[in-house]
């Protein structure tokens, strides 16, 4: 196609795909002014405005909400040390329905995009990860679809899941519900799943001991949701535990102190960041989740998290105050300074 | 990645998305044989093994249940006569939504994969469809994913929706409940977006007058819906007419009777598929249905559709048999044949 008088355009660019305020623009510029509801939302709502992990939607029998959620999947390379896209195609969007509440998924839809001439042993191998992944989870793939390009256009392959979930009344959890005095809570160390894939993309073996952690975390989320009273959730993926602690801090309308020190990041993980020059904050995790709790449930809930088989490591890392709304605090030991969004580092096809 | 040991491994054909028996098979051996329940499914639920349109969850409250639907649209061109790859993206989710029973949905998902330097006025323009499309359906965008692949990495945009919807107890409408008895109607001429689509990439003008098809139809089925007694319904996509009608038959454990004479077809779209060599009965539909309907309603359902503002070229083809179980009977006017899968006709990126 002759794409020349487009040649004073504005076009794409990878930072639109990278998670933080480029793509949050791009968003509000294509989608929010086009599809957002413009009445104030029911109670139980949650709408495309909302930016959150996913929608909810309420039952008009009233007996609770439906969630649901999408995400594509375009890693490269499609097998990574920890995973593949078939594993995170499915902790992907288990995650974003467990961090909105809905801890037991209806199904997933599973829509795949390959292109000709991959080898099928290669695809069945990605299918199975996605049974593993399935079978930790508890949840089944049950509708999707399938698309053959020509290998000139498209890498692939390219796996899109979404999900749909239901949760009693009253029982979505969004990103907006943080207050003062709250706890802050990541549920294991940060900053795996960009640096290993960096890592394994650049070059860097590091002797072969980092690893994604990608891996479902609704059976964990069921349990700290169990232990007390979760007011704030999300899965820190692009962008990582810097952008997500951004969004709620910025949503809820409160501000957020973070401890460093309490902040658990793997040793070679950390190492091979500053190798690679990448902070861990502030890159993809694929098998966590942060959560907001309130100020008394929050030992509990911590304790609750650990003695899962996958929250061996979770940390109370800071907690919500009425100071400087919007803003993370970061106390790293030498002294304070806020926690900003990665804006300026584009990592594509991280997730 | 070298895959040289691959060399002799089985690969990905573009038959394998073709819509067809050999699209089946892959499925079959990727998805169902790992992920489908193997228990007797419950009433009301539809699972992958079913491979319908779309997956359905009974509400455990018994209110009813959760009807899911998945598509990724990676058309070629992304704009084409008579629309784009946002308008398909609406209309393909929302048909296959609507052809399982679920004609108001709660809202769709959008997943849009766009590559880096692309003109950031055509992706506007993509939107734009979208919103009149989701306009016309009543429904709205309430939840989405975003990411940028490399201009050599993908050919796009590539728009992902998923649908989520719930019908009564009772309500859902799968492709395998035709009776013997029973009428077969469509909603409309047959073949114009497949026709159209290939006109367009062919080079071949035809005079500006082949235009897509591609439009919402749950307004035109919730109509009918109204008017009678639906008993099994399909949107005829990939593979058109003759794949939709061979899977009803074989799901259904009836025979089909069609008259030739009686199925719709715009004479532009005909007198272009004889250029092309295409017949008309096995290309893509995208603002169609084929509706099985109890032979007492079939006259007031057919006058519903047509009284449609969409469905005045609505007709009753054929009807549902006893004999030659799962096998399609073209009655030609000269003469009786099976009308069979386009197995051999590849039409990549027709969707």
């Amino acid at each position: 196609m002759n794409d020349s008088d487009d040649s004073n355009d504005e076009v794409v660019t990878l930072a639109h795909g990278a998670g933080a305020g480029s793509m949050r623009a791009l968003i509000d510029d294509l989608a929010v002014s086009r599809f957002a509801d413009e009445d104030e939302p029911a109670a139980d709502e949650v709408g495309l405005a909302a930016l959150d992990d996913g929608s909810v939607h309420p039952l008009e029998s009233g007996d609770g909400s439906v969630v649901h959620t999408t995400d594509s999947h375009v890693v490269s390379p499609p097998v990574f040390p920890g995973g593949d896209v078939g594993r995170l195609a499915v902790a992907g969007t288990v995650n974003d329905l467990a961090v909105m509440g809905a801890t037991d998924p209806l199904g997933l839809t599973c829509s795949l995009i390959v292109q000709e001439g991959y080898p099928m042993s290669k695809l069945e191998s990605v299918f199975e990860s996605m049974q593993t992944a399935c079978e930790e989870a508890g949840v089944r793939i049950t509708t999707g679809d399938t698309k053959v390009m020509r290998s000139d256009e498209v890498d692939g392959p390219v796996i899109n899941t979404a999900g749909v979930g239901v949760v009693p009344p009253g029982g979505a959890v969004t990103d907006a519900g943080l207050s003062p005095g709250d706890a802050v809570i990541v549920s294991g160390t940060v900053g795996d799943h960009g640096i290993a894939l960096l890592s394994e993309r650049e070059g860097f073996g590091f002797g072969g001991d980092l690893e994604s952690d990608v891996a479902p975390v609704n059976d964990l989320v069921r349990a700290a949701m169990d232990a007390g009273s979760v007011t704030a959730m999300k899965d820190p993926t692009r962008g990582g535990l810097a952008t997500t602690l951004n969004e709620i801090a910025e949503k809820s309308g409160v501000g957020l102190e973070l401890d460093e020190q309490s902040i658990p990041i793997d040793d070679a993980i950390a190492s091979a960041g500053e190798v690679l020059g990448i902070d861990p904050l502030s890159v993809a995790n694929e098998g966590k989740a942060v959560l907001g709790v309130d100020a008394d449930d929050a030992d509990a809930v911590l304790e609750a998290i650990r003695a899962h088989p996958t929250g061996s490591d979770a940390a109370i890392v800071g907690h919500a105050t009425a100071d400087h709304t919007g803003r993370v605090v970061l106390d790293t030991g030498f002294g304070r300074r806020y926690l900003s969004e990665p804006e300026g580092e584009v990592l594509p096809r991280i997730c």
